[in-house]
Parts: structure tokens; sequence; C-alpha cells
């Protein structure tokens, strides 16, 4: 599976799932298609279309454009459990894996591994980790606050290592991800550091040639710093997505966001109209009005590229700052 | 300076300072006096006082228990800044170091490194690094919403490497390091792989043996997950504490605190009476009352301890993530 490189970076996710690098593409719903997701496979780490919302005939369109790579499917479980026939129409196409996120995995669990693919389940609390084990996921992802589009409340650097001592605890065979603020080799080096077994990224991998974004929208958010990066709601509100009130969506600061923060009953009062116009400013790619949906790490990207060079350049990096590290630990041994 | 450790951890921060560990003590007002610095520059790192709003006289004390042993000094520097004589007085004690957090720090820059201590300048945005290169730091502390306290939005794990990337062009000799959500060696190494040439740590120093925190305190946080903790303003409204607005405090959540979340103006209303009730509770150790000020690392924390065993375990845990860190990367070599 996946293409071979001269000096692999090996965990137990690269072991247990037959692949290169311990990287996963975040299932961004409407930029995670099947063409960035092939992409992300055929570079050596496992690409996850973005389900999102559950669309039955963008979804058969992405797994054919991912065309023979191995690939697995997201969805925002609480919508998916609104029609949950999506689930069976992504599970024909025989997915690698099944991401569920933001909401509770359970009631999908079974049939996911009877049809062969791994179970993963991305949490943002401890609590939601509990119900993920009673799941029991393949891989539990615990994302950060610090992560692009929806999230909670909790930092990468804390959760990850407190999932990991319940994990070493209660389900030592789950294997751990970390997702929010992995843009870079450090990051990726960083959350091995921290006990996961490999990442999940989706800013960085935003920021591609693959990802089905405007072009404008990708340039507009490659000078920010992730300071002009909040979480917010005005973004869901003018699209007329219902999420549950402990989740916000992580995007780049533009004039309509400044606009509407704090705003949000107002907007919700005229969202007819501005959906309207939110439509048509994705259309023309107006990154005044249209936020890009980028986490924290976008401090750290100033360029757009391929997949697989964003893969290659990642996992090359984190080799060099373990071999830095391991060198602060033996420099008295040199 | 401090003792001598068979493995040291070897940084540009323990070459810079000739200490044994890259680890430095969050001068957390109230909590880290004399006798905690002390214990952690003996423990081999920097033992910080957290100078807090500047009392005088509880800083000579303070400087009078740590006794021989080399300390800094912290400064929350817009309250410093409204009685600028208390930094002389702490000058007056040859600190090793003085860092100031929270406001502007150009205007005692050269007064600090006149007197022959090391400039640590804490910061919470990118614009802040930008004013702190200003102001000529030795090191930069780069700190996350994670940690306990003050602090505003940004993850430790995006911010450090964005900074460390700032400093790579403009300022290369200045040392970096990483606080918030740092609570044991994972955190440490994680900080490493980032880029950091060392950590701050608070609120696994707070949960010491030498802390001068009521011991009910201590023992109510050592069940908590970091999802128990809270970014608010509660805690300020009834302490009197006039913060700017930016700035909001990370507490562990308690009765009191889920009283008056979302009731900030009415508590307002009735401060100077809540205030009196505060102080009290804050005699009794009434934890139902007065919320422990820690960070999001305190779901990794099981145990108080006195500093030297916390220090001592921190490190050989890093040194350990980076070995296997470095496995990772040599297993075909091996």
């Amino acid at each position: 599976m996946g293409a071979s490189f001269p000096v692999p970076l090996t965990t137990r996710l690269t072991q247990r799932l037959q692949i290169a690098h311990p990287i996963l593409l975040a299932p961004m719903g409407f930029a995670a298609g099947g063409r960035l997701a092939a992409a992300v496979t055929n570079a050596g780490a496992l690409g996850i279309i973005g389900g999102g919302y559950g669309d039955a005939e963008w979804l058969d369109t992405q797994f054919r454009e991912a065309g023979n790579a191995a690939v697995g499917c997201g969805f925002i479980t609480w919508s998916m459990a609104q029609k949950p026939a999506v689930l069976d129409r992504a599970l024909a196409h025989k997915p690698r894996a099944i991401m569920l996120s933001f909401g509770d995995p359970r009631p999908f669990a079974s049939r996911i591994k009877e049809a062969g693919a791994l179970l993963i389940c991305q949490i943002q609390t401890r609590a939601d980790a509990e119900i993920a084990i009673d799941a029991a996921a393949d891989i539990i992802v615990a994302q950060g606050a610090e992560a692009g589009g929806h999230g909670e409340k909790r930092a990468t650097l804390t959760l990850v290592p407190e999932v990991a001592d319940m994990l070493a605890a209660r389900a030592p065979e789950t294997l751990l991800c970390a997702a929010g603020g992995i843009a870079d080799g450090r990051g990726l080096a960083a959350a091995l550091m921290l006990g996961a077994d490999g990442v999940v990224v989706g800013t960085r991998l935003w920021a591609s040639n693959e990802a089905l974004i405007h072009d404008n929208l990708k340039q507009a958010a490659l000078s920010a710093s992730g300071d002009d990066t909040v979480r917010q709601t005005v973004t869901d509100i003018v699209r007329g997505f219902d999420w549950p009130e402990r989740f916000n969506i992580r995007v780049m600061r533009n004039a309509y966001v400044d606009r509407w923060l704090g705003q949000e009953p107002q907007l919700r009062s005229v969202a007819d109209i501005e959906k309207l116009r939110y439509v048509r400013a994705s259309d023309e790619g107006d990154a005044t009005t249209v936020a890009p949906i980028v986490g924290e790490g976008i401090g750290l990207i100033r360029s757009i590229e391929p997949a697989q060079a964003i893969i290659g350049r990642m996992v090359l990096q984190a080799e060099v700052a373990l071999r830095r590290g391991a060198r602060a630990v033996l420099i008295e041994e040199d």
C-alpha cells in the first residue's frame, strides 16, 4: 500500500495499516474530495474523503475520482444519523476506514466493522473518548481546538496524552492519532512525543493543489497568522447548518466574519438572503465574504503544493526533529 | 548551578543558562514563592518567584526564603507598570532573570539588562512576539491557552513553531520556551520537537509540596480532567483584579465558578461582599469556592510531590520519549 520511502517513520499506526507514513487526511467536508484523498494515499499516508453532511451523489463521484487508491470516508455523525442510508452508500465503495466525528458513533460501529472498514472515532473531550472506547474504535483521534473547522475547547497538547493514559489503562490496542494544529513535521514529531501513533492533517492539506477549494481562498489564507483565525458560528448560520451548541467552527477572519461576530441573532434573522449572498461569493471565490476554513496551523503554511510534496516534506522534517531530539539526550555519549 | 544528573537534556537553554534541565518554573502569583523557586533551581532547573501584582514586602520575604539559590522573579507587566519601584526592589535581590508577562516590556528592558538579569518576555500572540523581539528579550516564552492562570487564545502547539520561524528570521540568538499544557516529560519532549529550547512549567509545580497553595485545593485538583478547566473572569472579578479585556484566567471549575459563569455583571455589582467571602474561603481552603488556578495539564497529574521529584521524572520521561522517537526513525538501520 502506498509508495515506499527511503526512511519511513514507523509507528503502530503504519504497521497496523500497512502504510508508509503515520498521517491521515482530515475528512474536510467539501474540501477533501476523491482526488485529494487518492493523492494522500498514493503518497504513502491514508486519504479520507470528507463525507460531511452526507450528499450521496457527491460521495459516489468522489469515490470514482479516487480510482483504485484505498481511501476512507468521514462523516459528521449527528448529520449522518439523520439519513443513515448514506453510510451504506459509502460502505458499498469498500472504504478502507470510516471516520465519525461530532456525535455518538455507537449506533453505527458494528455496521462499519462488519463491512470490513476500520472504525475511526474523532473526539474532543475525555467523556467522548470513553464513548469511543465503548464503540470499540480501531483508532481514536483526539482533536484539539487549534484545528480548523468544527471542534471544541481542549488543546491537542494536553488532550492527546490524557487520552493516551486512558487507552493505556482501558484499551491498549486502540490506536491514537492527534488532530488540530499539526501543519508540519515539527507538529508530527511533537504528536509522537505526546503518545500518539500518528496524526490527522487538515489545514496543511487544505492548502494543497488537490483540495476542492477556490484558489482565491487558498491564496488569501497564505499570508495569515494563527492569530487571524477564530472559533465562531457565523459560518454555520449563514450556510444554514444547525450544529449542536457545543461545537463551533474555526475559520480565518475576514470582513464578513468581522461584520457578524457578536451579531449572530441579527444574522439569523436575515439568514435566508445572506445564504444566497454567501453561495454566490463561494462560486466567485470571494475571500472577503467566504471565510477560509483553516486552523491555527495556517501560520506555518506559505505555499500551495501537491499533496505528495506536502506529505514528503512533513515526514522529512519530522525525521530531522526526531534525530535532533535524540542528540539532545545522547550528547554526552557522542 | 543546580545539581548535576547522569543524562542531562542538553539544549541551547541549558547551555546558555548553565543549568542541567531546560525547565523554568512559571512565576505563578501567590503560588510560586521562594521555597518552590529554590527547590526548582536546586533540582537543576530555574526557579522564578511569582511577583504577581507586586507586593514589595512579600517579595522581600520570598527572596529570603530562596536563600542562596539563584532564582528569578516574574511580574504581571501592566500591574508592575503602575508601581515600577517594585522592579527596583526585585533587582536589588540580584535575580537571575526577570520575566514579564501581560503588557509592554519595552519600558523596563534596559533597567533589567543593566542590572545583570536575563530578560524573559512571555507572549500570547504573534504581535506580542514582535514587541518582545524589539525589547531584545533574552528568552521569549510562547504561552498557549491551555495554560492555567492568565492567558489568551492561541494554542501552544501552533504558537511555538510560528514564533520559532519568526525568531529564525529576525533574532536567531533569542531563546524560545514553550508554556501552557506542559505537565510531564511527554509535553517537554513535544515542545523540543516544536522548536523550543525549553519549557515553562506551571500547573505541574503548582501541584508540588512547596507551592504556597492550601492543601485542600491541591487535593481537590488531583481528580480533575483538563475538561474540568475553563477560561473565565469570575476569579478576577471576585478578587478585585482589573485585568485588560484580552486576558482571562483558566481555573478548575467548582461550584462558585459555575454559579457566576455568565453572570459576571451581577457578580460585579456584589463584588465587595463576595470578595470578603472569597478571602475567608481562601484562608479556610474551601475548594468549592476558591477555584484551583490550574491548566488543562491537570488531567495528567495524580499526585502532590516535592518539586525535585517532579523535575526529575519529567526529564526522565522526556528522555524516554525522545529515545523512542529516534527509534521510530532509525528502525530500519537497527
